[in-house]
């Protein structure tokens, strides 16, 4: 029998290469897109053009609006009030600021429950190593509590299978499938090109240059001398 | 210090019965309805007047437009595609097409992210023994799973004090912390009056009576000789 896996997509790098690596395992994918109030324009762009790129249909779901009134009083530069993005390396105690109020399980939640509804018998998502020092629901510990919660309430499996291993390994895994690189986006800046300053864009850049592949990223031309 | 509990509310008898039980042990109480695709205009009603009762600030977050896309395979009387609710007792095997997928982990998954944003310390949610034959989510084991899940991600805890007593028991104690119950709203059907004859309204109407408390509850005249 053929596994249909529920991939939690957001158009970047790790969930993309996540994609490509769970098809080229024979896993019949269904993308779901969530948005809970990200600056998204470029995600959703992202998103659509891989999901294009491997003709497998997206499915979007746009909680922002909704959840509103829950993120209002979270201090947090990606939902509620908003603060600043902060700059810098994602082990800097500033990047604190980048984390959204139980994301990972609310983002799960909703896969489990996409994936009930279409009879797919996995949930996917990319938490990796390097997320570990700032969000406590990327950990090893995190992700095998919510596997039981998930797999109590449902029967669907949870994988997370880049959890022990490095953004640059994931980029090194990416070019062996041919992943087009160029068309993810991930900075939580959310403009057009990459801003190459803050902690996801800093991540990516490293990652590149530490798995020796060439970038192909449009980042802001402030952002070229910095690394 | 005061303990701050968001409070998984619907307007119905068990989570108004928590609401009230959690305020007379002293907590400062913040009731949450969400609104997944379930009918609600009852349920709403009954939430407002209940908060307004315990002159407490009522936070809704209405999911159910964008839940549409995560649902639409489900095969649920209350989400989705949208079979007939089934009538009779809730351990029937019918019973099972009111399983919204993954409501519970998806509801404390949304309580939690607001408890951090209101920085509440607890999560409470009014599973009770009763649901147990046909819910997954409402056992023990998920309970548990699902505590420990949420307090990784965000230092919050999870209770679910009903999860070991049954609904005749709410009822009791219910009865005296002088809950109103007879602004109370649970039923599958939606109606303006409870239909009497959903799993919901046939649990609701035994546990009155094996209470043997006086049941206010305004049932449709067809409902009155069926138990």
């Amino acid at each position: 029998m053929s596994e249909r896996a529920v991939v939690l997509f957001s158009g970047g790098l790790d969930s993309t290469t996540l994609l490509y690596s769970l098809r080229a395992e024979g896993f019949e994918v269904l993308p779901l897109v969530v948005n809970y109030g990200q600056k998204h324009v470029q995600e959703m762009r992202s998103a659509s053009r891989i999901a294009e790129a491997l003709s497998v249909p997206l499915t979007r779901a746009l909680l922002n609006a909704a959840l509103q009134p829950i993120f209002a009083g979270a201090e947090s530069s990606q939902v509620g009030s908003r603060v600043e993005v902060p700059k810098g390396h994602y082990e800097s105690e500033s990047m604190k600021l980048t984390i959204v109020p139980n994301r990972n399980m609310l983002l799960i939640a909703v896969a489990g429950a996409f994936a009930v509804s279409r009879k797919a018998n996995v949930v996917a998502y990319a938490a990796h190593a390097g997320d570990h020092a700032i969000y406590p629901d990327c950990r090893q510990e995190f992700v095998e509590s919510c596997a039981r919660t998930l797999h109590i309430a449902t029967d669907v499996e949870l994988l997370a299978p880049f959890a022990g291993i490095s953004k640059t390994e994931i980029v090194r895994r990416g070019a062996k499938l041919q992943v087009p690189f160029e068309f993810t986006y991930s900075c939580y800046e959310g403009g057009l090109a990459h801003c190459g300053l803050c902690g996801t864009c800093f991540e990516r850049r490293e990652a590149f240059r530490d798995a020796g592949v060439p970038d192909p990223t449009e980042y802001a031309p402030i952002a070229l001398k910095e690394i």
